[in-house]
């Protein structure tokens, strides 16, 4: 199943998409796509109310409480950015408050000049994770969403240390359009990850190529902390970064960012001064 | 005033002390201790019913969206860890999933041997800053809490870059007891930090000597990104950590950890292996 938030930001509905691709509202069935609810996704009906038009998308999925980032988990990008493979996974967290729906506008930070993308799978927690092991680790998974890391490079790696900085300034974190349950991925290191600029295509990648795979990741991370409901994994991005271009190109106003990942749909976003 | 929020974890009701010490409890007149509440605390009134009995605290702040921590923010103390000041704020995330009360357990990872302790002023937002002025940003305070910036040495830093696996372990972010409003305080840079182990003194410092101070995080802060109300600021650690000992000397099961800070309270909490 697709499921949707739908509707004014800070304000959506959750909803689901019926065979015919039109959003239902799930509003009779739950509050909103997070928490526990996350748990049962494959109890919900496609059988609310068609919602008309064409609403906003949002995250489609609520009370997020961390995004825990991997660096470096491709080796082809690993090696377009000059960094050595590591030798286990790199880990860091991206706000919260960067998250954005996927139509929403990037916003390039005040004083910016290195603005980047990076198209990356994002795994949605569903069941809570600690000391998982790898061979369990799938079934916490509520389900797959696409996520844009966002990045400015000058913050992330020239602004005293910790790449923090340059990973959460607001709209850093698109997600969506769809948070998409495992049985319709199937295996989740199958899918073709594909970002353009402009209509350029920037990245063109495969979860094949993830150096430490899903399962792994999630069982490396719930021996560091307990992984919640409505958690964000996002498991790297694949080679096509600006900062690995020659020269490097970045993003500036008025560009338009289309990202997709095979099953889990695409985001178009216009890009504007913050 | 002084806000608490008791009861069981995950469970809490807001409460605030009376002139006696007393809670008082708050449950008649705001929901919890979060979001927009944190912008009005001064028009709440401590007249609810009095709590009997000594209810578990729990952290005196709901709806944490992200805990941003300030690196090396005292001279002294990144002397004695070996680092150089870094020339404008160092920051890093700790995972809101490590939150927990001012008198619960200090978990110890399964196979570490590098617990450490952080005796930290904590910052907590009650309106949302911006691109906000050092001048004005103090007014962006909802209030100040202690913090224990609790940190595992070997996974901050020999376990494939970036802090995050060192800061975000469960109950690595003991918070509490009291969420002070600024009128008790005065100047925030005016306040000494304490942390024992088991009796001895490990920390004794004073916000004074921050790099640093309030205002220019905050307004720092708010130029990389939206801080939301509930979110809160850890100012960085005095001297005194174990691992700038000699030798250096980690946390066991067992211990007590006792953390206060000039009018914040006081934490007391024991180590056990997780």
């Amino acid at each position: 199943m697709k499921f949707v938030r739908y509707g004014e930001a800070g304000a959506e509905k959750p909803g689901v998409l019926d065979a015919e691709g039109r959003i239902r509202d799930l509003s009779g069935q739950v509050a909103d796509l997070g928490g526990d609810v996350l748990t049962r996704l494959d109890r919900l009906a496609a059988d609310g109310p068609v919602v008309d038009g064409m609403p906003r998308l949002g995250p489609p999925v609520a009370g997020t409480g961390k995004i825990v980032c991997i660096g470096l988990n491709y080796a082809d990008h690993a090696a377009e950015t000059g960094a050595t493979p590591p030798p286990e996974p790199l880990i860091f967290m991206k706000a919260t408050s960067a998250i954005t729906g996927p139509t929403d506008t990037i916003y390039i930070p005040r004083g910016s000049a290195k603005t980047d993308w990076e198209v990356e799978l994002g795994v949605v927690i569903g069941r809570p994770a600690k000391h998982v092991d790898e061979a369990d680790a799938l079934a916490h998974v509520a389900g797959y969403v696409a996520v844009n890391d966002v990045s400015e490079r000058d913050y992330q790696k020239h602004r005293a240390g910790q790449w923090t900085k340059g990973k959460s300034c607001d709209s850093f974190a698109p997600i969506g359009p769809w948070l998409v349950t495992p049985d319709e991925i199937g295996d989740p290191q199958t899918l073709g990850l594909r970002l353009s600029v402009n209509g350029e295509l920037r990245q063109d990648g495969s979860t094949r190529h993830m150096i430490f795979g899903v399962a792994r990741l999630i069982s490396y991370l719930s021996g560091f902390f307990t992984l919640h409901p409505g958690d964000i994994i996002a498991t790297g991005t694949p080679p096509g970064v600006g900062a690995g271009m020659s020269p490097p190109r970045f993003l500036a106003p008025g560009d338009e960012v289309v990202l997709e990942i095979d099953r889990l749909g695409q985001q178009r976003m216009q890009v504007a001064q913050g």
